[in-house]
C-alpha cells in the first residue's frame, strides 16, 4: 500500500478509533479557516469527515491547508480525536470524532468548477449545464443516493428471479429489423455492405425462442432502445426487466412478478406491501377510472347515469343517447364546499364555465361540456338543475351518493371521450383535492421540518439527529389490469393494430370471434398491466404458442403470409418445432428506479442520460464522422 | 391453476412420492413400444422423468400415446409409482419411479426436424444448419448446461461485487465515435441526420468518470461492439465485466480479482485455487516463455545462451550477434528418448529439418533456422555440435540442465522473432509431449470410461451410477503479467501506438523517460494482464489521473492539441476537475464462461450467437431495410 494510500473510508471512524493514526482520501467539501485552526469536511462516497489543522501544533501544515479548495482531492494522514464538548455533530455517523491532520498529500487540484455542486434544488444549475458536466453533477450526495438505489434494485432483482429458477440470458443487440410500432436504431454493417443489424425494442422474440429451446424460466435485464421522438420521461435507450415462463397462465407470471414488488419494496424502502394486487378488467378500470392505468390511491370513481340523466329534460343529455353515446359523472366528494388556502371557494362557478379550470381539462379531450350539479341544503344548485324531477334528484343523489358539499361533474358523449374526459378530470380533481400524496413530497416537508429541529437545536447549542424519513405502503397503491381488448381500429391507416403486441394469445372464449373477420374488436388478449399510482410499471401476455394462431395475427394485422414469412419465418418455424405454451412480462426498470428513488425526472436514475433532444451534451453524440468511415459501412449521407 | 399445468418438474418425483398422482409438462425426448406398453421419457431443463402407457389399463389412452413423435409437447397426469426390481436407473436423479399415464394432453406438435437433436459432438448436423435453428440447438442438454453455467457465473460475480462495495451503473450504448484501434459500429441518428452514434467497444472512458464523480467502486457486466473481422474466437458483440476503483495501486485491483477468480471456481467448479496468483514482468514473460500470456502449466522455459552459443564456431550465431540478436533455447526435457504410440521417435531428425514438424514452428515466426543437440550417453549429438568447444559444452549443460534423452533447440536472431518463435516451439512441444490436459479433455475420458462401466454393469443387469468428474486446480495456472511497455512503435504508421490504451499511467520511475521523445520506448506503464492456461484473460490498468499527463500521451500518440480537444476535450476537463488516482481491469466473461464449462467454441457460451462471418442466420440479420427507414435517417448507400 502505497503512503498516501486511505486506511479508513470517511465512514468508518468513530469513538472506538481514537487515538488511532489514520490515513482518509477523499474531496474537500468545506474549508473553514478562523486564523488558529482549518476545519475541511473531507467527502468520499461513504461519508463525511472533519479534518482539522492546528496553526499552534504545525504552521507549515497549517500554511500548506490554506491553499485547500472545494472539490481538490487529498490524501490525509492523522490522529483520530474525539470532538470537544458540544462539537459533537449527530447529524452524520462520525460526528463524534474529528481527525488532526499530520500529513496532508494534494492528489490533485481543482480550478473553479463551471457551477457549484448543491445538494438544493434551487440552487440548481440549468440542467443543460448539468448535463454537459455530468461528472461534476454525479458528485452531488442525492444522485449519488439515486444510482445506488438502482445498483440495490436490480440486485434485489437478481437475488430473486435466481431463488425462483430463473436464468439471466443475454440475448443480442445486433437483430433483424422488424419495423412494427416504434422505430428501429439501424447499425449499417462493414462486413455486409447495404444491410443493416436493428437494435432492440425489446428481446421478446429472443425470450420467447428460449421458451421454445426448453429454457423454461428466463430473465435478463436488458437494454432496449427506440429511435422515436422523446417526450420528458423517455429516453432513446431505456432498461426493462424482461421475464418469461413457460407452462404457465397469466396468474403464475403476475403472482411471480408481485411477490417481487414485495421483495423490491421491502429491501428498497422498508415498505411492506400486500399481496395480492387488486385485478381489475379492463372494461371495469375504463369505466370506474376513466383509463386503463388507474391512480388508486383515491377514490372519485366514475359513474354510470345514462339512465337517469338521459331520462331528464336536458336535450344535450338525449342527444348523447340518441348518438349512441354515454353519461358519466364524477361525485367530487366535499370539492362544493373546499375552500383555498384564502378560505375562497377551491372551485367557483368560474372554473366550471367553459374555459374555466375544471371544464378546460374535460375539454382537451374533446367533450363537448361539462354539466355540474352542487349539493347543499339537501338540494342541487346549478344550471342543468332544472332538468331533472325529484324522481331523478333522487335517483342521482343514490347512485353518485351525494351529500351536502358534494360537486357532481357530468360529461356526455362518445365512450371513448367521456372515458378519456372523466379520467383526467379526476387525476385533476384528486390533485387539487389533496387526495393523495407522493411520499417524496411528504418526504421534502418531513427533512424541512427535520432541518428546522436542528437548526433550532443548534441555537440553544444542543445537537439533534434528524429523523430519517419512513414512506408507508399507502404511499404505493398497485393494480394489476386484465383482459384488455386484442385489437384496436387504426382510423389513419384502416386497419386493425395489435393493442399489446402481435404475439399476445386471445383469450380462449373469445376464440370464436378470433376467427372470423366480423368481430375481431370483441377480441380479449391474455394481457396485463401492472399500474401504480396512474402509471404503467409493467405490461405482459400469455404469448401464443400455436402457428395457426400466430399466421392468423400476422393476417389480421394486414401482412400477406410471403410478408410474415419474410418478417418472422424464424418465429413461424420455431413455433411448430414444439412450442410450449408460454407468457412473460417487462418491467420499465427506470421507472422503477424513479419511483423508489422519489424522482420525477427519468435523466436522475440514469448515469449518463440523454436530454430531451437525445443528445449527450457530454460527450456531444451524436457527432459527425470521418467519411472513411462511412465508405467503410457502404453509406454516404442524402 | 389449469388442469394441464405441471404440479411438478421432471426432475423432482422420488420414492417418497409414490401413490401420488401428479401432471408433468415437459418434451418427449424418447417413444420405445413393445406392443403392450409404451415408455415415454419425458424431458424438460430440470431433468427426464420415465412416463408408461399401459395397453392393458387404458386402450384408449395407449392408441393416443401411439401417436407421439420426439419433440412433441405434452402434459402427462399420472400415478407415481416404484420402478419394478431391475428397471430402476442410478444415471438419473428420478430413476427410482416412473409415472403410470392417466391423462395425456398434448400442448403442440412437431412434424420431422431439419437434423436430430444429438449430444454427441460427432452426431452434430453442421454448425450453421444449428445456427439457422437456433432453438433446436440450444435444446441441447449439453448447450443448457452451458447456458446455466453462465448464469451462475454472472450471479456468483455479481454477489462477490455487492459483496465488496462495488455498485453496478449502467452506461449508455449510444455514445460517441473516438476512432482509435479497433472500428466502431456506427448508429445513424433519426433526429440528428448526419450525424451518428457509435456503440461501445468498452465503457472505458464512462467508468473514469465515474470515478471522478466520486463512485469509488463500479463494475458492470457490459455488452461490447466492434465492428472488427472476426476470427473463430470472436464474435462482434462480446461482454466484459468492467471495473474500475478510486484511490488504488496495482495490488488493489489486482488482490480484488484474483481473490473473485478464486470464488468463481470454487462455486462454479468445486475448484480450490491458491493466491496469491504468481506475478511475472512482461520482460520476464517475453524471455522465460516467449509471450505475455504464458501458459504456466508446463517448464520448457527458454533460456538464454547469447554468451554460450555467440562463442561458439557456428558463423550463423556469430552473425545474429552481430547483428544485435540473441540466442535462446529451449530444453525439451526427455524429447530426444521420446516415443510415440508406435515405438517410433517422437521427433526424428526429419522433424528438426528445415520445413519438418518442428523447424516448421519456428519458420512461421520468420526464425532463420532451427538449431538442435540431443543428449545421449553423456555427448551432444546433432549437426551443431561441432561448434561447441568441450568448455562451452559444458556450460551449456548447466544453464541448460541437460541431461541423457533432453533434446535442445536452439533459435538466434532478432529479439522480437526469438521470442515469438521458441515461444510457439514451446506450446508445440508441451501439446506433443502431453505436458498438460485441458480439463475438458480429461473429462470427455473420465466420462468415456464411466460409461463403459455403466455399459458393462447393465449387460450383468446391475445398476451403476457414473462418478461425474471433478475439475482440479492443477488444471488452471493463473497468473498476472506486469510492467508492460507503455508504448509500441508502429512501423507502418511511422508512429508510437499505446499498448493497453491512451489512459494507462507511466510507471512513475519512468516518468523521466516518458517526458523526453528520445526514450518512450523505455517508457513503462502501469497495465497488467491476467493469463490463466496462455489465455489473456483479463487486462487493466492504472489510469492517468492527471490533465498533463493524459495531454502528453495523445501527444505522443500524434494527436494535436486541437484533435484531443475535439475527441477527448470531456475527459481532460473532467481530469482537472478533482480527479482521483483511479484504476481498473476488464474480464472478458465470454472466454471465462467457455473456461468453466469446458468449451473451445465461443458459440457454445452465447445463447443467439453470430456466425463466423458476423451473420445471424437465424433471424437473418444484417438485413435489407425500407427505403423509408433510410431515408428517415438521412442516409443511403453507395
Amino acid at each position: 500500500m502505497a503512503e498516501w494510500q486511505r486506511t479508513h473510508t470517511c465512514e468508518q471512524l468513530r469513538e472506538e478509533h481514537v487515538g488511532q493514526t489514520i490515513t482518509l482520501n477523499g474531496w474537500v467539501l468545506t474549508v473553514r479557516d478562523n486564523g488558529h485552526q482549518i476545519f475541511i469536511d473531507l467527502r468520499d462516497r461513504y461519508g463525511l469527515t472533519q479534518v482539522v489543522f492546528n496553526k499552534a501544533d504545525n504552521a507549515e501544515l497549517f500554511t500548506q491547508a490554506k491553499e485547500l479548495k472545494s472539490e481538490w482531492v487529498v490524501s490525509v494522514t492523522g490522529l483520530v480525536r474525539k470532538r470537544l464538548e458540544g462539537a459533537a455533530r449527530a447529524d452524520i455517523s462520525t460526528g463524534e470524532i474529528e481527525v488532526e491532520a499530520k500529513t496532508l498529500r494534494v492528489l490533485n487540484q481543482c480550478p473553479p468548477l463551471p457551477f457549484e455542486i448543491s445538494e438544493f434544488g434551487s440552487e440548481l444549475a440549468n440542467e443543460d449545464l448539468r448535463l454537459q458536466y455530468r461528472y461534476l453533477d454525479l458528485r452531488r450526495r442525492s444522485l449519488q443516493k439515486v444510482l445506488i438505489l438502482r445498483h440495490r434494485l436490480c440486485k434485489v432483482i437478481r437475488d430473486y428471479m435466481d431463488a425462483h429458477n430463473f436464468l439471466e440470458v443475454e440475448t443480442p443487440l445486433l437483430g433483424k429489423s422488424t419495423p412494427e410500432g416504434a422505430r428501429d436504431y439501424l447499425v449499417p454493417s462493414r462486413v455486409f455492405n447495404g444491410e443493416f443489424f436493428a437494435l432492440p425494442q425489446s428481446p421478446q422474440l429472443y425470450k420467447q425462442l428460449l421458451m421454445i429451446s426448453g429454457y423454461d424460466r428466463y430473465f435478463q435485464i436488458a437494454r432496449c432502445l427506440r429511435d422515436e421522438d422523446l417526450r420528458a420521461d423517455r429516453q432513446p435507450e431505456f432498461t426493462q426487466l424482461d421475464v418469461e415462463m413457460s407452462f404457465v397462465e397469466r396468474e403464475d407470471v403476475t403472482g411471480i412478478m408481485e411477490r417481487l414488488a414485495v421483495d423490491i419494496f421491502d429491501k428498497c424502502l422498508g415498505v411492506k406491501l400486500s399481496v395480492p394486487f387488486p385485478r381489475l378488467s379492463y372494461a371495469e378500470a375504463m369505466s370506474k377510472y376513466g383509463c386503463d392505468k388507474p391512480d388508486l390511491r383515491f377514490g372519485l370513481e366514475i359513474a354510470d347515469i345514462t339512465d337517469i340523466a338521459g331520462a331528464s329534460e336536458a336535450q344535450f343529455f338525449k342527444d348523447a343517447v340518441a348518438a349512441g353515446g354515454v353519461i358519466r359523472a364524477i361525485n367530487a366528494k366535499g370539492a362544493a364546499a373546499a375552500q383555498d388556502a384564502k378560505k375562497a371557494p377551491l372551485f367557483s362557478n368560474t372554473a366550471l364555465k367553459p374555459g374555466g379550470e375544471l371544464a378546460k381539462v374535460t375539454e382537451t379531450y374533446r367533450a363537448k361540456g361539462l354539466a355540474w350539479l352542487k349539493v347543499e341544503g339537501g338540494k342541487f344548485t346549478g344550471s342543468i338543475e332544472k332538468f331533472f324531477s325529484d324522481e331523478l334528484k333522487a335517483k342521482l343523489t343514490e347512485r353518485l351518493g351525494a351529500v351536502d358539499g358534494d360537486l357532481l361533474l357530468i360529461v356526455a358523449g362518445p365512450e371513448s371521450v367521456v372515458c378519456d374526459a372523466l379520467g383526467a378530470l379526476r387525476l385533476h380533481l384528486a390533485a387539487r383535492l389533496k387526495l393523495y400524496r407522493n411520499w417524496w413530497e411528504e418526504k421534502a416537508e418531513h427533512d424541512e421540518s427535520e432541518k428546522k429541529k436542528a437548526d433550532a437545536a443548534k441555537k440553544k447549542k444542543e445537537n439533534y439527529a434528524p429523523v430519517p424519513f419512513q414512506p408507508r405502503a399507502e404511499h404505493f397503491n398497485f393494480a394489476w389490469v386484465l383482459d384488455f381488448p386484442m385489437f384496436g381500429w387504426d382510423d389513419e391507416e384502416k386497419k386493425w393494430a395489435a393493442m399489446h403486441h402481435p404475439f399476445t394469445a386471445p383469450m380462449d372464449e373469445d376464440l370464436p370471434h378470433f376467427w372470423q373477420n366480423e368481430s375481431l374488436g370483441k377480441v380479449r388478449a391474455k394481457a396485463y398491466d401492472m399500474v401504480l399510482n396512474g402509471y404503467e410499471v409493467g405490461g405482459g401476455s400469455i404469448r401464443i404458442h400455436r402457428q395457426d394462431v400466430q399466421s392468423r395475427v400476422f393476417e389480421i394485422l394486414g401482412m400477406n403470409p410471403e410478408e410474415a414469412k419474410a418478417r418472422f419465418g424464424f418465429l413461424l418455424d420455431a413455433l411448430q418445432s414444439g412450442a410450449p405454451p408460454h407468457g412473460g412480462i417487462a418491467l420499465g426498470l427506470d421507472r422503477w428506479a424513479m419511483i423508489i428513488a422519489g424522482t420525477t425526472n427519468i435523466r436522475d436514475v440514469i448515469a449518463f442520460p440523454k436530454n430531451q433532444r437525445a443528445r449527450d451534451l457530454m460527450t456531444g453524440a451524436p457527432a459527425q464522422v470521418d467519411d472513411r468511415q462511412l465508405k467503410e459501412l457502404g453509406v454516404k449521407l442524402s
